[in-house]
């Protein structure tokens, strides 16, 4: 298909070009999410970008795959998709090696994901997705340690402690919600807790009809509906109605919450509302609120998936982790003035006036041993335009060489932002230049 | 298709898992080629990591499309092609901003490609490509510069300059000795080309066999082969046949050799057998050679493509680029032991002696604070087998908290290497680890 000429330049659709300016604030992000998860010991790990369609499917049907996957057959038949989540591929990672390595394993990656999707706010079809798991901690430190990361990010770009709130609920007490406590079967527990999962996304009445709707007229009858919203209303875990507060996994809860409040982490909060899209959580689930009240909305999540490494055909591995969608925090950093003014690494502009590029040469190799970011101009244009070029890259400093200067050793050193300009010798210019 | 047990958890086929010390290794040699672009003044940007397939098969046809890319229609029905290389990418992004960028354009980027090949020594499905681009100058002081840096990418390694050449050559120079000097057609010339550059593939009668077919009996019987062979195996542009030296594109090669020669790079050389694969280049072109005598090939290369931007329907950008394969780059490292040794960014583990996860914690917070890197163990195994995980992970530093300690806030410090312990207080242990 030919497409007009118009369109030629046009990237394909839910894709975005990272233009230096843009990459260089994704560099950015991701430079403070690697000091942050450094700090509490993680490494970063890759993962092919194609895997075998199975990986994904491994672990049950799952929407994300069926509907929104690129998946495609290769040149030898063999059915691949690129990766929708990074959760698998690590998992089957583990699993390869699950004898050798080292617990607890402590690992984070940057990894770009592909979902067919329809793009709009926060969502594109290729997205950054900085995942962060630690491998074979069973007890709460495990989840603890997760989330304490999961604020520390937000910290690392100085946000406000008010702008955001983390809502923390266990799967294990909703299974004991749903099947014990409202006595349902576990298809509609299963149905319910999907419904659940959307509710921050539906209007209150829309909510409770469809609650109404997947319940038996004899569940309706005994008030199941308005129990299971009273648990769903309640704010924080000692308020559970009394039969559910001596669940271990309530217990669980308020030890972990207790943690966080010690550490630090004030809008840390039980949500019973929490649900997480993925199957294969088994216990502790969170997600991160966006506190605005425009935007109020889930930024990213996490969990325990205890089960996932041991579909790959080993013995299993406790696993806690995390996943931070690039678009929605770049959103946020921007709605809370969080991102600085970043500049080019180019620290000096050289303009060349006259057929000096030649013997310019050895003053540019010296700059550069000295270790300065030299571009050098050659466009031979006048040296107006190559000045305003030099600002327009948003390069600190120019220095003009020509014939005379070449003869005196002696440069004019212009600093582009104050506009002010010295003569001096190079020694002069490389201690200016790299210390700012 | 289900997949045997032991096959769940292998990686598609061509691709490698990044477990971290792999993964520590890509980040190094990324970063040591980041240090030396940007002392040239180059900015990173990147690109969707699918494309329309026509970005792709607007140059013209091209065998790696049309038999090694994986190539698919998306849900919507669209074609679309996993980035085979980056420049239909980079020309497509700097013609959609034909007139707002600021010309020369200094442009890098690490991407991933898939081709669809038989995986082999130095190929493989997955593999990354830093690509680095200078947009704008259509004079040599670009091919210059951009050789320039394929050999200070190299030195930036410390490899030694004996053991790889840099071999130079011109489109433009061999368009006038296959049409001019030799006579052949455009159909011809461009059959002859392809089999240049398979020439270091075949043996040397082979190559003479293939030429000589190509050919017809008038110019077989009138000595072209010879004619060609002598030309291709010229060493200096001074031995040319006589006519070719007066051709424009042998000045520039002169010219160009001697800037890089004056500019130290010695082992820059004048090769007429280089002609490279893609059909985009216009002029200049290079390659990289390994010269270990087990393992003398190309490693990489690039070249002038002036034609490029302008398919996509702007005005043409003249532009000079090279790219280079992360494996081939491994490889040539490793067999000249070029590799340093890497280490964790962890820098100290702490094992916990009894219950003492929750007291430990500011301990652990005030050292993250300070800047240190710490994993803490809360495995609550034996002392010693904390000890071994930490060693097994080369984290340098152990620290050792127990109740005592948390009473007394004295640690014993442990240096992993030496097996050293002493005890200290908090700053003194920050001061420690963070000097090494």
């Amino acid at each position: 298909m030919k497409c007009k000429m118009s369109e030629k330049t046009q990237g394909y659709k839910g894709t975005r070009d990272f233009y230096p300016e843009d990459k260089r604030l994704q560099k950015w992000m991701f430079s403070v999410i690697r000091q942050v998860v450094e700090k509490f010991g993680y490494e970063e790990y890759d993962a092919p970008m194609l895997e075998n369609t199975e990986v994904f499917t491994l672990k049950g049907s799952d929407e994300i795959v069926s509907e929104q996957s690129y998946t495609f057959t290769d040149r030898g038949d063999r059915s691949v998709t690129i990766r929708t989540e990074m959760t698998p591929s690590v998992s089957r990672m583990v699993a390869a090696r699950r004898q050798e390595l080292a617990y607890p394993l402590r690992w984070y990656s940057m990894p770009n994901l592909w979902r067919y999707e329809r793009p709009q706010r926060g969502r594109l079809r290729e997205f950054w997705q900085p995942n962060v798991d630690i491998f074979g901690i069973a007890g709460i430190e495990g989840d603890f340690e997760i989330i304490q990361i999961a604020d520390a990010i937000l910290q690392g770009f100085k946000a406000k402690r008010d702008s955001y709130k983390i809502r923390i609920n266990s799967r294990k007490l909703m299974d004991a919600v749903l099947n014990d406590y409202i006595g349902l079967s576990a298809v509609e527990a299963d149905t319910i807790r999907r419904l659940i999962d959307k509710r921050a996304k539906m209007s209150e009445p829309e909510f409770v009809a469809e609650l109404g709707a997947v319940m038996n007229p004899t569940q309706r009858e005994d008030g199941s509906p308005e129990k299971l919203l009273a648990v769903l209303d309640t704010k924080e875990v000692k308020d559970l109605p009394g039969g559910l507060k001596d669940y271990p996994s309530v217990k669980e809860l308020e030890k972990l919450l207790k943690m966080l409040a010690d550490a630090g982490v004030s809008n840390a909060m039980f949500d019973p509302s929490i649900m997480r899209g993925f199957d294969y959580y088994t216990d502790i689930v969170f997600e991160v609120f966006d506190e605005s009240p425009d935007n109020n909305r889930s930024m990213y999540g996490g969990g325990r998936y205890d089960g996932l490494v041991g579909l790959f055909g080993v013995e299993p591995v406790p696993t806690v982790g995390l996943a931070l969608g690039d678009v929605t925090l770049e959103n946020f950093l921007r709605d809370n003035n969080l991102i600085p003014s970043l500049k080019t690494e180019t620290q000096l502009c050289i303009a060349l006036v006259g057929d000096v590029f030649d013997g310019a040469q050895k003053v540019v190799s010296k700059l550069r041993e000295e270790g300065v970011c030299v571009a050098v101009d050659m466009t031979n244009r006048k040296l107006g335009k190559q000045i305003e070029t030099a600002v327009k890259k948003g390069i600190p400093y120019l220095l003009v060489i020509g014939d005379e200067e070449l003869k005196t050793d002696r440069y004019k050193l212009k600093d582009l932002r104050s506009s002010e300009e010295k003569e001096c010798s190079l020694e002069r210019i490389v201690s200016t230049v790299l210390s700012k």
